[in-house]
């Protein structure tokens, strides 16, 4: 990790650049592949599942033998865990449901809004390197508090043409009964378009490698809603001479674990503490199994000492990190000064693998800067919000004018009429 | 507006179908104006105004004095209807801000969502054949509600360099200081890269013809948010034998004289009905001086007649229309079962034009079927939600095993040290 020192704020916006990566080049070939799973369904799917994961499929649709015999390879420790987590995602996202509230704009004049779930929906939960079944949670949850209709799941099968259990279990877990062994740029084509197993769905959720983002990028263009832009994932941690610096190490490190690419970002008011975090780093990398990503993502990594703790504050804003901990003495005061993070970890006992996993939040957050414009996903990513208006006859005339001069002045004539045909008949 | 009767329900999609419109030969002339202006700034908005609007401006920002004589050239009464029409939006946008609500979810596990106004804003009002000030309203009042610092306003001026007075005194009315006058394809540039007069803005919204539609779309893929995808203005009522037809016939034609490329769709039970309806089109065709414009727009729709109201309702859901009006007896029981609408409205006393100007609620609106998915502009529209989640040292300790099994079942020891380094401590 470099660090810099009491950087001036002209410097701030090349230290806190993100490395840019150029999808373009991808483009064609996942456009190509988009277009052949469009065109001949099932058919591609089996031919690309075949070419890029090596495995022949006759069936994408995973059975409910499948999903039984996951429940038995599971630990009972692990199941109870995964219940758990399921348990405070639920009750937090279930507070997010919004009631419908009449509001009476001019008497006579009613109008509301109601959330009603997106009719179908598809979840994508890649391979590699490790088994993303939190990420199940994370997104069936809230699809099912929104009441969507129709759920399905992707992922990529491994070689033995098996999903891992624990996806199987925490998809049964939260009652996903369509789960397809598919992955890639090709399960975003079917979800996107539909083939003869798989359902086209309205809007489409979940990580993946840059193909898979430039597919959900190109879908988004013919007019699929996608959860939102994605990034390389990333933490910033603001540390004050209070903070614990192994920790703060520990945070750092499992965020720097997650990939090669993961952005890492330690501000600290005390040039002494990121010294030590640096050691403490060293220390704690011998003890883990991914240590060689952890330690390409460190390589990349900064660490900031600033002059203050409101220098800190508006780094940390000016960065709009996925995750925010704030290590730091009054941590709930720095909290209420931040305008653009993801998620916020309030104190020394709020890690970010809480909230990774069970805290209750959601840890599908804004990467890349996204966190100044975006919001992470809830039950509102899950819900589209109609409007409703009901007048009764003298509330048409309380607004009658009003309206009449307003679209005569826009130059629209029949607006006008609307309101003016019904008033004088 | 061609009429057809019964339809099979398999030949749904097809009559559904709305036109389609490839912007991808817009897209390599769009892409050269946006990098124009993102690397040669107001030189570049100077050139395409010149060239495009034929106007030689050197001074973009309207001025105080600009807006003062606008207050002057407008009725007192058009300025009376506006300031009802912004009381409405305000008190039913109001509505919309949602209070801070701590969830315990464990003991000591505390999690909550903030909303905090997207920080940088920028809204287009576009010129053309009317003026639409009734849309700086619609999303200048939830910006502002939203608590957004920076909102900037671009809108193409007249041959005369100025801005319509409504749309000036709109602005000024919700508290808009920051006026450009830069239209199309340069001015969503100016908004999204910045230049040396027009600030850079994180979210951009607001309507536009295929070539800003296009422009909004690209740079969304530079990771600028937009309000949502644009497709022409529709509308759908659904008219059971009770409906009256000249109002009926009246909704249709406001939508109608939008634009020649306006959807219209009638869904009625009753064959009598329909033709009514379509006399009635004929006599108000004659008032209206978008007359030309309406005719082109009604010969591109359709009345639609069915078995029953399930029926209706079904089709009115699978179109998924912007604007829907239900002219029905029980019209509160159909509006119910409407799951895919922008807006809804209720009764023969709500025209689709009280929605657009004074009602309350928002005109910017998913339309090309996109309400399956996207809701209209509203307060959410403006802010991110943050989450946050603090926990004590005993909420660590009840959530410490579940997270740790959960980190290492996915093969992160990091995650599940950055835990056991805390409650080993």
């Amino acid at each position: 990790m470099k660090t810099f020192l009491y950087p001036d704020i002209k410097d701030w916006k090349n230290l806190l650049q993100r490395p840019t990566y150029d999808i373009s080049s991808l483009t064609e070939k996942v456009k190509n592949i988009l277009n052949d799973v469009k065109q001949n369904g099932d058919f591609a799917l089996k031919k690309y599942t075949q070419q890029f994961d090596g495995i022949e499929l006759n069936n994408f649709l995973v059975t409910k033998k499948e999903i039984e015999e996951a429940e038995a390879l599971l630990s009972t420790e692990l199941k109870q865990a995964i219940q758990t987590a399921a348990n405070n995602i639920l009750t937090f996202h279930q507070k997010q449901i919004t009631n419908v509230e009449v509001v009476e704009t001019m008497p006579g004049i009613c109008c509301w809004r109601k959330s009603i779930g997106i009719e179908k929906v598809g979840l994508y939960i890649p391979g590699g390197t490790a088994p993303l079944f939190s990420t199940v949670l994370m997104l069936g949850i809230p699809a099912k508090i929104a009441n969507c209709k129709e759920i399905i799941l992707c992922s990529p099968s491994n070689k033995n043409k098996k999903l891992h259990p624990a996806i199987l279990f925490a998809a049964h877990l939260v009652g996903i009964t369509k789960i397809y062994k598919v992955g890639g740029v090709q399960a975003i084509a079917a979800m996107a378009y539909g083939t003869e197993t798989i359902e086209a769905v309205y809007k489409i959720f979940g990580p993946g490698n840059q193909y898979v983002t430039c597919a959900k990028q190109l879908i988004q263009q013919n007019g699929i809603a996608i959860d939102m832009p994605a990034g390389p994932s990333e933490v910033c941690v603001i540390a004050d001479e209070t903070a614990n610096a192994k920790f703060v190490a520990s945070d750092l490190l499992s965020q720097a674990e997650h990939g090669a690419d993961s952005q890492v970002l330690l501000i600290s008011t005390n040039a002494d503490l990121v010294n030590e975090v640096n050691n403490e780093i060293n220390i704690q990398l011998e003890k883990i199994s991914r240590k060689k990503i952890a330690i390409q993502a460190l390589e990349g990594s900064k660490a900031i000492v600033v002059q203050n703790i409101n220098e800190a504050i508006n780094l940390a804003n000016e960065y709009a990190p996925e995750h925010l901990i704030i290590a730091c003495d009054n941590a709930d005061t720095i909290a209420e000064k931040i305008i653009n993070a993801g998620s916020v970890f309030i104190g020394n006992y709020s890690p970010e693998s809480v909230g990774d996993y069970a805290s209750g939040t959601n840890h599908t957050l804004p990467t890349n800067g996204f966190a100044k414009m975006y919001s992470g996903v809830s039950v509102d990513s899950f819900v589209k919000k109609i409007t409703y208006q009901k007048l009764t006859q003298q509330g048409l005339h309380e607004i009658a004018t009003t309206v009449e001069l307003m679209a005569e002045a826009e130059g629209l004539d029949a607006h006008k009429n609307a309101v003016a045909i019904r008033i004088n008949n």
